[in-house]
């Protein structure tokens, strides 16, 4: 298919400045009909609010709104959770985990409204270009794909809005943007502006959504959560649906300045960024997860869990969600989960979720086993042959070299 | 050789009331003469104090005192630092990363002195024993070892007591013990206790060097670290040893309530334990060497680096430092290192080690390449050739699917 | 539960001399009954006729033989040859996946007679004893466990023999036997004897199944195999169970001298013992296997197949078959195999299983792809952008340095 | 550096008929004066012979021949081989190690006549086109790439040969070449032809060096090589260089039919494409390698070599030689060499490499130990607490869901 053969584009619709320059351009350059589609992964009201007007004004035929939350949550958040993933050891995949799902349900709108191509907003430097082309890839390798960022000549937010005022499309976007910022019900991510240079300490306004742990209240506040196979089932004795655990714990963890993280990472296109994310209810999720697998993983289990967090991190954050490696990473992580129950008690202290208390049937500790005392289940004096064989080859190895 | 032949021993003498009672334990049992040896990795003069007297009061026909305090840090510390390992996630390996360099003094000790065995006052359900005698195996294969916990009767600090009392050895230690504890420069780890019972929050009994967070000072403080391949060479500006380096940042880790770990981690002999541990210095170091890497490892070596610090933080607790598969790791993570130079600034606060400035001259980030306008490395239209070859496996599944 | 209290027991019975001896053996030392279990798993007519007789003449109350054959290659073999896994890049882990199922089967007839442990003839320094135990301790924990070879006095052929002989049980047992064997459908093992030395090549009779490639056909023989989601469903155009389809690849394997193997491998207990191994069907498998997988699966997924199948061999032969990392380890491979598709001939001739031909409706190979001229999916433009962003690090580095 | 300012482009000239077309066709399109660059790799003379005059007839400058032989097997194929990488389990890397070391020499080349550009003659489907400009990446980001394939119009050998009939080039190429081959001193590749089609058995004319199987000697032939820390340093008796090494272990395999290989593998660019190979000494050494490396290595470290290998085998398939990740995975595998010390003896015959005899003074092996009688290193009766301590976790386990 070429260029102009294209009758029809979905858009993936954010409502900001790009998105809105992009609905005219497309219809400029693409001649096609152009179709809004907005994901709704918690972004929240103020970003949703009037967006079907707002695209409808730009110059789109349709707008489709899509409620993906608790989706997210359960289909895309706890598998990666129960991974144990964080990107280079700090990032919890906010963005990239929502990418995904965000280009599986825009396939799914473009499939029922027949059309022939897919569009993004996207820059041509960042990750998530490859995160959405990725899914399109893998779940319509028939529809064509558009990047306008790497296609048109706009390079400011300057020339975007003299774009749409040349063609009075009505737009409330400020000149200025110092951030550039991404939100969804998991995280906030904040880039630019005096990030940029890594020798500068974030400004008070990188922060958008937590409580600035120095000013966070002086009294701890305790969370109860309990775990069933990896996954949070009730909090504070409530049970809540995944996404109302989300929410029900973000408010909790960003009033406790919790889930703050300003990190330089490895984008997947060769070069690096700095960003500080804000995910103060999944970092309390991953705290009382990891928290419970102290219970009940062994210690061999244990080391492939980490493994399996180093890789899929890896996964999630380029983009490689719907590929048999990334399924067969998560089967991996889904049965070792399989034992994750337990209850966590979670103090929240000026940026600390901390696991104070925990316990869990599925507990390979006990009390018995681990004091000094005698037991059943362990006799001293099989720790002597353990040991023997276990170093045995050192031992050959250091009788040999004294031969 | 057989136990009859045992002349004479080298005990890892401690002062604390086990190994009190092993001096004459081994000499009744094993008719043998016994050397008592002290290491110091910077548990403190308390421990330290008077130590000689006591080992010969106890029965030692002598006590060597051998300061590994530098030693320690320069080639058992900093080696794994390097890799980034932190066991199950949590626990920094203050111990693990003791006992190698222990056990390598006392079988020095031993040749020196012509004795023909070795002996360690760990217990049978332990860590310590494994890496202890895994050393020993690999080092002195030809020397016995003697593991009194593992043999005698005694099992209780009562029994212990008496068994001193019934000899007229002069003992101050005191009947109830309510903590198990180990202490050197890098960290002091706490078991038992209220912490038995994992639904149990620690007491603030449980920490013992570093403030608690709620009483830590209200203002935030920070401090400056100059990183040289992997290690800090200048703290707050000035050039220190790695001993005095990690004293400084105890100091004000402590200070700050940084460092405080409570984890129930697998003991490599199969069960679990639970222990509180307090590294406050190490936490700093630790958080500065990883921000550097941020700066310098790009995506896949920073990825392998993840790798080798699961492998590490494995072979380290399990007391395998002195294999060819721990070598090797650390080959690996050493290379890794060479281009870890830069600065830091780290920000103490109520617990928290907080990177807030980095900088390096190798760092591979650029605030050209990562910003939005034109630059000469970065062209984005490569993006799209990168993006089609990097998921046309994916396509070229999805076309098949389609047929 | 202690040795007194034990009433009966399920001995794992392989009619030889060593499980002869060990049934009076138990008999006398625990004053038990003792229940023969025989576990066919293919090693033979020649070793289960009249092997009830046997067990019941050597003492023993009844003597249960299950068929576990097709079980075996269903639910040991596949899932482990979907892995890849071969120890130490050469076992086929014969002996190793046939202990995990004859434990399992053991426990069942333990818990159907209601005894109270179990035993099993493996000596005190193989891995079969970890094998069998781990697993017991997997699914029988409250059972007691009795290890003759760990226990009693006896240490040569000689003296089991006159063991029986005083007892006048009957034995058709040969003083002297050089090598020490297990057989099962899968393959053939054989240690001891001039294998003892590493500087010994095997001697003819180190082989017991299969023709020396030498002595083989000098023409080639062709088998074509059909495979579904891993596991090979039809054989020479006709559709055969599991355990049919290795009985028939044997035959052709092993007149072609397929699958022969002399290696020295770490066992589990520290020590190295050299072994010749036989799996003429096996290596038949294993090859059509991996060629389909060279069809279908795309880089990244082949690469953690390959760390799967390094993992899976050690679980295996570690006998850790009943844990939850091995469960998520097969679980992973499971996942990558449901593409695992196709056809594949194989050239048999002198020791060689050759695949010659394959193909596949997953395959992502596709001529018009690979080939030089122009297509739709590959545009070699596409390549310029992707090789940029590959090397953008090493770029970046490179410049850095010129600075 | 824009294309208009290119004066002097170094290429990577191999006397064929692409980058004899690539000559005149840089002049003509580049303005700038070509300098031919020719690795001598062990190619052969037939490629050899006379390229300096073909070179400066196709309109080069001059040329300069650089033998490069004993560097790649010290310096590329030893390193690579220590780790025990074979792509996707069958390639032994033939093309890819090569690619590192002439893009290195040709940069040497480029700097020392001051050139500002480097040309290769790779196409835009294959991997080697990422291979060399990865180098280029890394040892000189300043000087600019020139893919010609990726920019001319020419589509097939009848343009190329057209292209230089009508500048009078003289040219020996025949029209029609049924297969794509690479050769050097490590093995000769052969892609295209009746091998497009997976369904295809190779043709006898696919294999070029190695003789048939089939047609290979009735009596096998024995090779001894001496093995010291992973490189072979005698073969027969003989001290040789490492390319004499593989020289003669080439002529010995080559006529036992030794190291052919049918694979078809994924490409780094994303496509799959199938091959023969044909590596008779590698072969060899491979197996030598790996032979000493059982009886040396225990069983951790054998593991880790073993992902090593898989790890090694991407990076050098993927031309990221000259990467920080690929220098830690050699510093990693180097160590693990510095005890693979030994002597084998090899038996050739029909394809067959076989390990028939091995020996090492390093070994860990030792008779006493894996037989059956008493020794004084491996007491039986450590291998019960080995076994209860190394299935605790599974014990616990199961007990708690017997509660």
């Amino acid at each position: 298919m070429t260029k102009q053969q294209i009758n029809k584009v979905v858009v993936a619709y954010s409502g900001g400045l790009d998105t809105s320059v992009i609905i005219p351009w497309l219809k400029e350059n693409y001649h096609c009909e152009v179709i809004a589609f907005v994901a709704d992964v918690g972004q929240g009201a103020e970003e949703l609010n009037g967006i079907e007007e707002k695209a409808i004004a730009s110059g789109a035929t349709e707008c489709y709104v899509v409620d993906l939350k608790e989706q997210m949550v359960e289909e895309y958040i706890y598998p990666t959770l129960k991974t144990g993933a964080c990107y280079e050891g700090k990032y919890l995949l906010g963005t990239s985990m929502a990418r995904p799902i965000i280009a599986k349900a825009q396939v799914e709108v473009a499939r029922n409204v027949g059309a022939d191509a897919l569009c993004h907003g996207c820059t041509g430097k960042g990750n998530d270009q490859v995160r959405f082309e990725g899914a399109f890839a893998a779940l319509a390798p028939e529809l064509m794909v558009i990047a306008p960022w790497r296609e048109w000549d706009l390079v400011s937010r300057e020339e975007c809005l003299d774009y749409l005022a040349e063609r009075n499309i009505p737009c409330t976007a400020s000149l200025t943007k110092i951030y550039s910022r991404d939100a969804n019900a998991w995280h906030i991510s904040t880039e630019g502006g005096v990030l940029e240079d890594t020798w500068n300490a974030p400004n008070e306004d990188c922060w958008e959504w937590t409580v600035d742990p120095e000013q966070a209240p002086n009294e701890a506040e305790f969370v109860t959560v309990k775990v069933q196979q990896g996954e949070i089932v009730e909090v504070d004795g409530e049970a809540m649906t995944p996404y109302n655990t989300l929410v029900y714990l973000n408010e909790k963890g960003a009033k406790h300045g919790v889930g703050r993280i300003d990190i330089v990472e490895n984008r997947l296109v060769g070069i690096k960024s700095r960003g500080c994310y804000e995910t103060p209810g999944g970092t309390i999720m991953m705290e009382a997860l990891r928290a419970v697998e102290q219970l009940v993983l062994d210690k061999s289990s244990f080391e492939f869990r980490e493994e399996l967090a180093v890789k899929a991190s890896h996964l999630v954050y380029d983009g490689r969600w719907f590929t048999p490696l990334c399924k067969s990473v998560l089967a991996a992580s889904e049965e070792l989960a399989k034992d994750v129950n337990g209850e966590v008690v979670i103090k929240l202290y000026k940026g600390h979720a901390t696991v104070t208390q925990k316990r869990s049937d599925n507990s390979l500790y006990s009390e018995e086993f681990a004091t000094f005392g005698e037991d059943e289940v362990y006799d001293q004096s099989h720790a002597g042959g353990f040991i023997r064989l276990y170093s045995l080859a050192s031992r050959i190895r250091a009788l040999n070299e004294k031969k």
